[in-house]
């Protein structure tokens, strides 16, 4: 069951010839979600064999240039390669007269329905869902009206050790209350739920947060998440920029992670001015040491 | 004097890894002239050391995503870069609402003005003149407007034979007429002029063709260019979708090529259904032995 984060671009505003701009693609269970859509994103897409027509949703964190002038070429694309299926599009509500602006203009053979899931919440909210997977969506503090994601699984429940069916001889009632956890009785002993199951695995988590300053609330919205995905524009020599541009530094990044007990970091979106990755890496690690520094085409199992 | 062509570009609408979309740079006599953005442009002006800033005026052969979604992103770093000296901007009429919306939605920081100038055309006309070099803009037959261009340098006259001065004792005014093309009198006996100076070089020129099928005007309005851009979409297997679609094979191009007595041809634009860039070479030189199937990153000295 695959939960596997391929970073497409990690460059900020600037253009760089050897990153990309800000994308990403998160598969869970052979869904593939795509996070952001900097310029040159179908490209990167192509370059890490990404199955373009299997992306179903997109999650755009804010209307900022670098996160989203990929997205129309991409667009273009999927209607010439002829997709029939739905393209979900989480995103501000800033977003829709781009979307018409732009159908209206290089809509001719994007024949898929594109539905745009305004994003509003003041706080997290679910705002997407499937049987193993639920997907929330927070505010980020950043110069405009800017969203986090939370991926989340399911809890995949608990499965039975198949020994004890036999030893105990579990009827199919008593598999299904198992299952959920709870414990059996036999010859008015209690037999502990831990000793006839198993849980499969702990439920796994991703959240991106960029581009953003720190502020109280994230730590606590990203609690236990297994990987954080954080901005870290600047090292904290340029923190008076970062602060100035409601960004973060990559100390600020790690003290995210750090607060929020997150499993490990990484982070991207780097400034032009920052090109040296391996002091920002230094910097988070100094805080959090379970940090990397992303380069485009760099893969994370969760 | 520089008079030379960067490919930064060269598939067509379908996306490539290895090749971005329509985009080059002309340098003449130090200015720079951005025709077509394809997505992905400003990264490989990066790549290929091409000073943005430097470029003054911008020619949009037609409204289609691969020919110009590069534009935008564009602009918006020179406005991050501080741009503060015009950008002409000669592409189709319908190009205004597109540079309006781009403007209101991501206009903050972009400072500079920006001057479009209408192409409207239905033969060639001149859309851009400088003491020393003058473009023509025409009509192309593709499925939407669209233009080609024509860069001509202004002759740059003659030269003195310097040893010539004294010989014939020449003074200023005589000196000048000879500079136009004149013969003078002495002793009752006529020097003929090119005893008397030389044709510093011919005027060099340089034609982009792309996108269009062939018509019958293409050869006259480009006669004798030295470099010919010429698409060549498709090879001739693929010669209907070509039509369908108001593309040239490579042997149409080459065709215009020979028809207008071009010195060489380039030819790029590939279908992502034609690879083999070799067998497009080919089919050009089959018809005119002077021609290249360009890659991103090649320079034509013309």
């Amino acid at each position: 069951m695959d939960f596997t984060l391929t970073i497409l671009g990690t460059a900020s505003a600037m253009p760089m010839v050897d990153r990309f701009q800000s994308a990403q693609v998160l598969s869970v269970h052979g869904r593939f979600f795509l996070i952001d859509s900097g310029e040159g994103v179908q490209r990167q897409l192509l370059k890490y064999h990404i199955p373009m027509q299997r992306i179903d949703s997109v999650f755009l964190s804010h209307i900022h240039g670098d996160h989203v002038f990929g997205l129309f070429p991409w667009l273009s694309t999927l209607g010439m390669q002829k997709r029939n299926t739905p393209l979900n599009i989480y995103a501000p509500a800033s977003f829709q007269p781009m979307l018409k602006f732009f159908l209206s203009y290089f809509g001719q053979g994007v024949d898929f329905e594109i539905r745009h899931h305004p994003l509003t919440m003041k706080e997290p909210q679910t705002v997407y869902e499937t049987k193993s997977l639920e997907v929330k969506a927070f505010p980020l503090n950043h110069k405009i009206e800017t969203f986090g994601f939370l991926f989340r699984e399911k809890d995949p429940g608990m499965n039975i050790i198949k020994e004890k069916i036999a030893e105990y001889g579990l009827g199919i009632e008593e598999i299904g209350r198992i299952k959920k956890g709870e414990d059996i009785v036999r010859d008015g002993k209690v037999i502990p739920n831990g000793e006839l199951a198993f849980r499969r695995r702990e439920p796994r988590s991703y959240a991106y947060c960029s581009d953003t300053a720190p502020f109280p609330q994230l730590p606590q919205w990203v609690r236990g998440v297994d990987l954080l995905y954080h901005e870290a524009t600047y090292t904290e020599e340029f923190s008076g920029q970062a602060a100035e541009r409601f960004h973060s530094t990559a100390r600020q990044a790690a003290m995210c992670a750090s607060q929020a007990g997150a499993g490990r970091l990484v982070v991207g979106h780097y400034s032009s001015r920052c090109r040296d990755i391996a002091a920002i890496q230094e910097e988070c690690r100094q805080v959090f040491p379970e940090s990397v520094a992303a380069s485009d085409g760099d893969v994370f199992e969760i």
